[in-house]
């Protein structure tokens, strides 16, 4: 019987797994370790607490300590992991003081996280340049920006972070740069839609240089940092972001002689166990496995981190739960356009040994005859061969029920249904918000269609 | 081969139908036959032109006349079909100048829609009692208001259309009054949606008489209408609308041999074929199938008759497919609030023999610390015993993605999920628009632990 359940690190992993724990025995004894002071802090809230939108950091917590200690679990702040010793079934770890102590184990997850890429770019560690993923950096940022009120601030990265840092830094008045070496910014989708993307940021002032990279920064004038680009051209700024990317924290896993797999996270199977014994590893440290294809993938998001951790909190306690796996569904909004995708893209598809192909069609959110209605774009991916859908890619302004309308796809692929099959659904419809056959159908009409005149080309 | 496809009805199924017909073959004709003049027109637009944000009635066509001729769709208006001839496969038909002619087919779809139920109430044919389902009803309504510019309004029966209407003439100034027999508004939801729902119109100033019935009404103080209730108050009002729910047109179909199944609708199989050959049947005339049940149904909806009209469509050309069946979803916009259901509530769950269990979360649309979170209540009934996802029903403001929620819960129906599968779906989110458990999630492991407890105390 697990006695002892202690969970290294407090994010969104950690935190189902303790509170799935929790709600399955009321005698096990649960144990938190963080290594910095901010219990279960939402990293994907940290671009609306630099845009002023969330005015306390505070607010940023899905619980607060006091929320989960009146679970009854046990929350050690500032208290870092040194090293797990899987024979003895223990963990040192050092207090902020420097105090050494070990602390025991039946079971034992590991959820360290990921930390920042640090591309090798020369003036990475120059003053008034960050990476952001954890609340230190955040809290670091924001008092820069108090201290030294920046107006100028580039931003190297097209990912998820930097679309919504454009969004939060505009709204905050600065001027704001983003320089990514992709073709288009947001390479989690197509380029059709990473094109509408940039366009709409060049559309709010943003300057955008995609196709570029970023060669080296320098001191210059003071607090500012010149960047050069590898086209000679430079630029500068009060304030630069990098935001290239994660990596797995795998150090104390891979110390205490864990297996690592795919992007060198820890391996684990469906029930969230690594290659030690009783030790389970969740969430962004972790490989997650894609429902579609079949394989470990590593995809580090705040909804897999939830879902690993509670499938560890479970079977930490005896219980039987397998993780079903993710699909990569992720929706972002950048100003006043929703960005959603779920599943594999051609150029996805194509590695894992497809025949895709991808249709792009223009609907209306809702019946064009009342009022408001706006354009939704919908990318869907299937199976020229088999018909299977493989995934989709939508593009709307706010209030298009983009964000949750891709989640009817998710839940498609999870079931693995062919395109043909999103024609049957019976999806809801009434003027103002929808259409009697859903953009989605029609989208899947509109592929159905390609698929056969593709066939009969060949 | 089939060389004439005749689709008596030009509404959803018709056109639906014949579109799809087109699609496969360029060599068919088509013809569609349409007792009044309005091929196409969305009935479910109807009360945004009552309401004035559809300005021309002209706009609430789906496809306009010329539209459907481009793809070489004969349309035949004002032209009554009279009579089919099973055995001599055709149509007898009546123009609007009374000429009879006799149109052959090799197949042939009935797609003739309801009509509106007129409840035994006497005073139903008083000038300024309407009932309202196809265009000449909408357009009687619009010029009785023009004409006699009514100031009280009185709706009775409190089911979709009139929660649209109430909508509706409250935005045009019109002072409104709904009886409603039924102990809340809206009875394909539970009460206290219904509740909430009747609150809502209450605070808009709409005088809400549930758990009452009209018993008479009769002329009263010159254009008026006084109605008597089953309490004996008494209600005037300078229009009346009478929305009791639509029964199947079916009497050509009788006329012929066609069989009748559930509701007095044209019974049907998968492939929508009905019991006479080379007749298909669909739409709101037919019978649906109820995919989560597997029993037919008689669930009269735009998404459904659109549906089976698709298959006959395929199928009158000689293909292959298969109606895959409804849910019964639905969603509705009363001002603004939004409530969308699917599935079997624990009522109708217990009919067919489940062990139904019925929860109810409050959650929030998004991330409560990012801005402009509102509450979004959710009513999820599964299975007892097995766990089974049966139904969900979502209430919340608009803006909170409440329409395109409810598919994601249909896509689980129609592949047969549990809750708890709902809580592996890989989800999307971002924090103005969603949570890292979605919203369903949550309700779905608000349901798991309610079903704990229910069992533990058997």
């Amino acid at each position: 019987m697990t006695q002892h359940f202690l969970i290294i690190g407090g994010s969104d992993a950690g935190i189902s797994a303790a509170l799935r724990a929790r709600e399955l025995s009321s005698a096990v004894e649960i144990t938190m370790l963080l290594a910095d002071d901010y219990p279960n802090f939402s990293i994907c809230g940290i671009p609306f607490f630099l845009s002023g939108e969330v005015p306390d950091w505070r607010n940023l917590a899905h619980r607060t300590r006091a929320d989960i200690e009146a679970k009854d679990i046990r929350v050690l702040t500032n208290t870092q992991a040194e090293k797990i010793d899987p024979d003895r079934r223990s963990v040192m770890v050092r207090s902020r003081e420097g105090n050494l102590s070990e602390l025991p184990y039946d079971k034992l997850l590991i959820g360290t996280g990921a930390r920042s890429n640090r591309p090798p770019i020369p003036g990475l560690d120059l003053p008034g340049v960050f990476t952001l993923r954890w609340m230190d950096e955040a809290r670091a940022i924001s008092a820069y920006l108090t201290e030294h009120n920046p107006t100028r601030v580039l931003l190297v990265g097209g990912g998820y972070i930097n679309m919504e840092l454009c969004d939060a830094f505009e709204r905050a008045g600065l001027h704001v740069t983003l320089v990514e070496h992709h073709r288009t910014v947001l390479k989690t989708v197509d380029a059709s839609f990473g094109e509408a993307i940039g366009d709409r940021l060049a559309s709010r002032n943003i300057s955008v240089r995609c196709g570029r990279r970023v060669v080296f920064m320098e001191r210059s004038n003071g607090n500012r940092v010149e960047a050069t680009l590898d086209d000679g051209s430079k630029l500068s700024a009060d304030l630069v972001i990098v935001a290239a990317g994660a990596r797995p924290e795998t150090q104390l896993a891979v110390d205490a002689g864990a297996g690592l797999g795919v992007g060198d996270a820890i391996r684990v199977n469906e029930r969230m166990e690594t290659s030690l014994p009783d030790v389970f590893a969740a969430g962004d440290c972790a490989e997650t496995w894609h429902a579609l294809v079949g394989r470990p993938a590593y995809l580090p998001l705040g909804t897999t981190a939830h879902k690993q951790g509670r499938v560890a909190g479970e079977n930490a306690l005896g219980g039987f739960a397998e993780y079903q796996g993710s699909l990569g569904t992720q929706v972002v909004r950048v100003f006043d356009l929703v960005v959603s995708r779920t599943g594999l893209k051609d150029s996805d598809a194509k590695v894992y040994g497809f025949d895709p192909l991808t249709t792009e069609s223009k609907t209306w959110d809702h019946k064009v005859y009342y009022p408001g209605a706006k354009e939704l774009r919908i990318r869907l991916t299937g199976d020229r061969r088999t018909g299977a859908l493989l995934g989709a890619q939508l593009l709307g302004e706010t209030a298009t029920e983009t964000a949750k309308r891709i989640d009817t796809v998710a839940a498609l692929l999870h079931a693995r249904r062919t395109v043909a099959d999103l024609i049957d659904q019976d999806l809801s419809y009434t003027p103002p918000l929808g259409s009697p056959w859903d953009p989605l159908q029609q989208a899947a009409m509109d592929w159905l269609r390609a698929q056969h005149s593709s066939n009969l080309l060949r």
